[in-house]
């Protein structure tokens, strides 16, 4: 199996790390930016192409790892060269379907993963999400999928956006709780790390039990005398959470007496 | 140093343990049940007592794990009998001075962790946070602390409380977070567990990293098509969860044009 990349940034960089070493054949890193392509390729062993010149038009796949918004763009500009080829996008929110004026033969490979440029995800453990035009397409996306992953899933494209919002509350938001949290203990003049074991341990307990029996705190036990000075403290000191502490606290208990915001 | 311990719950049971483990004589567990207490003591070696028998006066601390709300009456049935001892509790919420009525010497004693019965965690890597009625009792309650953590802290009761509150957003605002992500998964007929890579990388990455350097996703780059998305798909299919969405989105970017709430 020979595929080429589209794209020089974190997805691209490590999808195609993770292939070259299951074997896969990368023929070529296709960027916008000549220096960023050569520099990846050369990481990978393949070659380097602008969407203007040298592109290699005999891989199987096409893996377009662009953001949301070069997806239609990009499908404009390779799609002459790419009519035989498998295309895929590596998008959580974008339909299959965006693909379709461009490409005969085209689908998702959806890696529910952050991937940041210094740290190695281990994608054995990395679930793979995919589907595909025709069920001959999806059923080749499937053998890229399990090149890169055990756990493969075929899903549809709405479904697959909704995997992206269930991505986005324990990724984005719960990111943004950690933050909120580190705001607090800096205003006293506390490391961040001091909360870390427990932000571990939080996510260990949610390995074999659900989240929602795990449920502990002010909240969940009705405890109001600690959840109102909480909210005094904020509302003194750091107003711009106190509206997240008490939405999220009456979404834990509907059954507190807060004054609802 | 001999202690002993009102409680039989998950933190009586750790910090019985790890004390126990560390060298400390644990002389009794004082309970309500006396079934609970004979049942802890015997894992630890120790004897047992109840608030109206057996209670053992001689020891050096007194460690009170119980509920917040549970401090005043215990303090009060056991305040004739420890005059002598420094006594502390391990709530995160309530002032030391919660013990001045009913002993000479008293403080606290608040591991940052969250504690269930079948998880043993790594006492190494927990922060202790202490104070004391005194200079002397603080000096003796930090060596009770050091046998606990090799990380402990001293900590005024107003700034154990704003602690306690970052511990809230940690730990139940975020397990929150995955009970609603897998609310949103289970819908989808897809495991919670396809979340879970996703959820340790997003700890990984703050280990050495400020959570506010590693805030992406759609609110942070002002993506407000996938944001419209997402909020379309919760009012529509589990609405409870659309105004934490828009409230924690706002809060990441305040200069997202969505109809604020």
């Amino acid at each position: 199996m020979t595929i080429s990349i589209v794209g020089t940034g974190n997805v691209a960089t490590h999808l195609g790390r993770r292939l070259m070493e299951q074997g896969v054949s990368v023929s070529q890193i296709i960027g916008r930016s000549e220096i960023k392509a050569a520099y990846l390729a050369d990481a990978l062993g393949a070659t380097h192409a602008t969407f203007s010149a040298n592109i290699d038009p005999s891989v199987d796949a096409l893996i377009l790892a662009v953001s949301d918004a070069a997806i239609p763009s990009v499908g404009k500009q390779l799609s002459s060269v790419f009519q035989d080829t498998v295309v895929v996008h590596t998008s959580g929110t974008i339909s299959s379907k965006a693909l379709q004026p461009y490409f005969k033969h085209f689908g998702t490979l959806y890696p529910l993963q952050t991937f940041s440029l210094n740290a190695f995800p281990d994608f054995n453990k990395i679930p793979v999400f995919f589907n595909g035009s025709s069920i001959f397409d999806a059923a080749f996306i499937r053998q890229l999928a399990e090149r890169i992953s055990p756990t493969v899933y075929e899903i549809g494209d709405d479904d697959r956006m909704v995997l992206h919002l269930a991505g986005v509350f324990v990724n984005n938001f719960t990111n943004h709780l950690y933050k909120i949290a580190a705001d607090i203990v800096q205003q006293k003049g506390l490391p961040f790390e001091v909360l870390l074991p427990l932000i571990e341990e939080t996510v260990l307990k949610i390995k074999n039990n659900s989240p929602a029996q795990m449920q502990t705190g002010p909240a969940r036990r009705g405890d109001n005398i600690t959840i109102e000075k909480h909210l005094s403290y904020l509302t003194e000191h750091i107003p711009q959470y106190d509206l997240i502490y008490k939405i999220l606290s009456i979404n834990i208990n509907p059954d507190l007496t807060l004054n609802k915001p």
